[in-house]
């Protein structure tokens, strides 16, 4: 078991209940859902994911966003006011988040009370402690407990951007995790990836501040190129399919 | 000695040689200069403070903002475009930054080659191992380290904000912090303390994720409301006085 960084930085406790966790169930720890710890004292990962399943009592999402800072960072641009309010979307975006995280936001009431038509999907580059087989399979069991809870929702997973400044082992892991996907997600029912790269890397090997302002975080002109082709995607899958209109109406 | 969580957190020899450091120097962790570590793998820190030590060969901010996520955010905003920009500002944040760090960017390149004449410092609300005294005290020594390096330049240190959904003891810590620089920092030369709270703690002890929304980072209306005081107080700064005159023209 590699359980690596995130195990370290966290008490040693949380280790414990990880692999007590672990040893009843899923062997892939990037697929063992964990709320996060409070390391930092303030309690914010509660207060947000509370504030998300009190979103799912009162509102009526057609569309979810749902994973870490780059869902969350999106919320805050003008281009989610321009493309994604008006779809009726819901952004559950934590900073920091990882596969594990998002697994248990959603078997604890992130999923529940509401119907969206479209979620997407965008977590793992936090996963420093994983492989790309466990991110990856980190994902697939996220889709997997999409496909369970919330069977009319398609599902788009957004493959995870390069990052750093220059090539670095990060990358090549979000590669991998994305060419792994590619492979097993069709496998799976109601989803697609999206490859939302919009030629962050440069020929020199860099990526620019002007498109991630700390070689991680996308800048609002970077958002811009990446949501339109996501945009179009969940426009299509809005529109039903002569099949699921008749349904909807029997 | 508390060095508390960023320890935890960090491989052992980042323990050992900070213990070197503050051995041979200041005893106060929250002030001894440190580079963050690598631990996430892609290099990014080194990378941003490398683009801050270029642009201060290239530009000639009058302005200069230094600190954490919160001061790095803030260029991410339409308000950064709009009233910061037009001074000839440049924006040295890196989140998750705590003093040390700025203290280690500040006296390897970030402060050479430029002359700005107002430098605005906010940093300390990533402090976590550290009490208020070592907060309040690394912030004292970055503004030590500003008059030094940068004598004519006149310092606004901002306030750290409160945090979390709910009362909690980050934000005890962060407004002792505020009540012990309100203290200190008169003391020193060209510094002010600019308390720029505005009012985000409800009646009932709570912060709304309108004004932050991960209960610590500001959305751009709070980022509005902050920034409207603070470009005040700029444009009164870079108002030479007629001494300040004569000694230029002289």
């Amino acid at each position: 078991m590699a359980l690596g960084m995130p195990c370290c930085a966290a008490p040693s406790s949380f280790c414990s209940s990880l692999w007590n966790k672990m040893s009843h169930g899923d062997s892939n720890p990037a697929a063992v859902p964990h709320a996060a710890d409070d390391i930092q004292g303030d309690d914010r990962w509660m207060s947000q994911h509370n504030r998300f399943v009190s979103d799912c009592k009162d509102k009526e999402p057609d569309v979810l966003f749902v994973g870490d800072s780059m869902v969350q960072l999106l919320q805050q641009y003008e281009i989610w006011r321009e493309l994604f309010s008006p779809l009726h979307a819901l952004n559950f975006g934590i900073g920091g988040d990882t596969t594990g995280h998002v697994l248990w936001r959603l078997k604890n009431g992130e999923l529940e009370n509401i119907k969206p038509k479209v979620i997407v999907v965008w977590v793992g580059t936090n996963n420093y402690g994983n492989t790309a087989e466990e991110v990856a399979g980190g994902i697939e069991a996220i889709v997997r407990l999409i496909n369970t809870q919330q069977p009319q929702a398609k599902v788009i997973v957004l493959g995870l951007l390069p990052r750093g400044e220059k090539p670095n082992p990060l990358r090549q892991k979000n590669a991998k995790v994305n060419h792994l996907l590619k492979a097993s997600l069709p496998k799976l029912p109601n989803v697609q990836l999206l490859d939302v790269d919009a030629g962050f890397v440069h020929s020199d090997g860099t990526i620019s501040y002007h498109d991630m302002f700390d070689f991680l975080h996308l800048t609002g002109g970077a958002y811009a190129k990446i949501c339109k082709p996501l945009h179009e995607l969940i426009m299509q899958l809005l529109e039903e399919t002569p099949e699921e209109k008749r349904a909807a109406l029997a």
